[in-house]
């Protein structure tokens, strides 16, 4: 069994990497050819942590396997990441464990690719301002993923406690983009591409904010209860997902189904948008929203990618198990 | 975090072991001290594997984790084992890995300590033959493990396939007991203990074969359409289990759940019986039922204590993840 610690995951997958191992297993989803099984997702009663698995197949590129982690919030004050996440790899041909690999810089960068995939196939071309809601540990990673996409010129950036923005100010000049705070009325004004990644509880951004032509990831909301935008913004908008499934229970898309504003069949998998199956924007007018709730199959095609690439390179350790 | 490889448990673990780890977990979720937290179980589509998760936590031992695997049924042409199993733990306190274990000796081992738990807690005390229905794998492990549970004289055993009978014959031998082969009527009408560890989807077991006082330890009953004996069995005994929920639905007790014999209210927790909140056997001429389902925390029982006797011997091999 290989073994592939946290440490070494930096050296082996960027976020070109990770955009092509998230971009694939969605339009495998899409073929039928990978599927996510059903989410463990516990509150365990103890240190206040949320817990679980996410864990999927993918027959197309042999990859089986599950994360495993969750949220301690203690953690920070031991030195340690609030997300603890470990992903394991098993032999698809005989269930033998192929690979265990630590999982927190690739969650982060997982969920970066996500929206940057929705940017690359949904985005207007000449998008030049991007907006970023929400300065936590994740936020910067989402920058990173999205400036990839299009020729952004600007970066303007909201957050709940204003003191935090420094994170985003530095990652747009480590990007050599100029940033600007804004509230989020302005914000809605003025980005062509906007990615919320909070943990609201709340509408953050009203559809009336939002100008014709942009592009929306709301990355945030992965459980019942949270929420980043305004219902209203899903009826206006063509509305795109990692998992339907998913996203009409736990995703953006839950408040809007719930209010009977949204059909899940008005909802279309990115997937079936990359393999061409279906339409992503129409009109350079169109609103569109991709609700990125975060899926066992993206942790694990990263994890592949990561342990294709150590064992390329005679750097995965081998241990008996 | 720590690596317990399959070929170190043998030497850290053994029946004795892992009847103590099963016993208190049994215990501690009759005290609301641990939980299971819901199974994944897949058909992968591949390689004609059943895939999945069991997982949970026991707050009372600090013990956090899952086991993943699953059976491949072209493995044994390989030379591998058909059933694959891992196990992980995690550090309740900050979500860290712990330790990463070989699972197939400690799952053999964990499932013959269950129903061997149900012998010491429910079987009589002056019981003295085992009959053992079902030859396979698991079969030598759950006579091993009942041995220890009362002073058994005999052992009669039936398999649907004669031949594989040795493996029966064999392991009594090793034991220093008498074997004998029979059909499962005589097999009722002179066991005093019944192990069933088939893979039937029919009764194979009449309730009229059956005798007063006799103890039946169901093991083989694992998913939904699986069964192994009359229905109208599980009306006559007192039914306990290891988990009422997974045992109304996959377990033995499936049958005369859905046929309306038996309420789920009449069926009683291994553990309450262990921590004396309910009672066992109360006569000698009751016929006791023991539906052991197999749940994530017996296997997280087993694995903690294999990792702590490495620990303790300085075995554990520690790696960076």
């Amino acid at each position: 069994m290989l073994i592939v610690p946290e440490a070494a995951i930096a050296d082996l997958i960027d976020e070109g990497d990770a955009f092509d191992a998230v971009e694939a297993v969605f339009a495998a989803m899409a073929k039928d050819a990978a599927r996510n099984f059903p989410v463990v997702r516990e509150a365990l009663g103890h240190a206040e942590a949320l817990y679980g698995f996410k864990s999927g197949f993918d027959a197309a590129g042999g990859v089986l396997g599950l994360k495993s982690g969750g949220y301690w919030p203690g953690n920070a004050t031991k030195g340690l990441t609030n997300h603890q996440s470990t992903m394991v790899l098993f032999d698809p041909d005989s269930g033998r464990p192929r690979a265990l690999v630590g999982g927190n810089l690739l969650t982060a960068l997982r969920t970066a690719a996500a929206s940057a995939v929705s940017i690359r196939h949904l985005a207007r071309e000449d998008a030049r301002v991007l907006g970023i809601m929400g300065a936590g540990h994740q936020a910067a990673f989402q920058m990173r993923a999205a400036v990839r996409q299009r020729r952004f010129d600007k970066v303007l950036g909201w957050n709940r406690n204003p003191e935090r923005l420094a994170r985003l100010a530095d990652t747009a000049e480590e990007l050599g983009l100029p940033f600007e705070a804004v509230d989020p009325e302005t914000l809605g004004a003025r980005a062509d591409v906007i990615i919320t990644i909070t943990s609201s509880f709340a509408a953050l951004l009203e559809a009336g904010h939002v100008r014709p032509g942009t592009h929306l990831a709301c990355m945030g909301t992965d459980t019942a209860g949270k929420q980043e935008v305004d219902p209203a913004l899903l009826v206006r908008a063509r509305v795109f997902t990692d998992e339907v499934a998913q996203a009409i229970t736990l995703g953006e898309c839950q408040h809007a189904v719930k209010a009977g504003l949204l059909a899940e069949t008005a909802i279309t998998p990115i997937g079936a948008v990359i393999t061409g199956a279906a339409d992503g924007r129409r009109a350079a007018s169109d609103v569109t929203l991709f609700d990125g709730t975060g899926i066992g199959l993206q942790d694990l095609a990263v994890a592949a990618r990561a342990v294709d690439r150590a064992v390329a390179r005679g750097a995965a350790a081998e241990i008996e198990i």
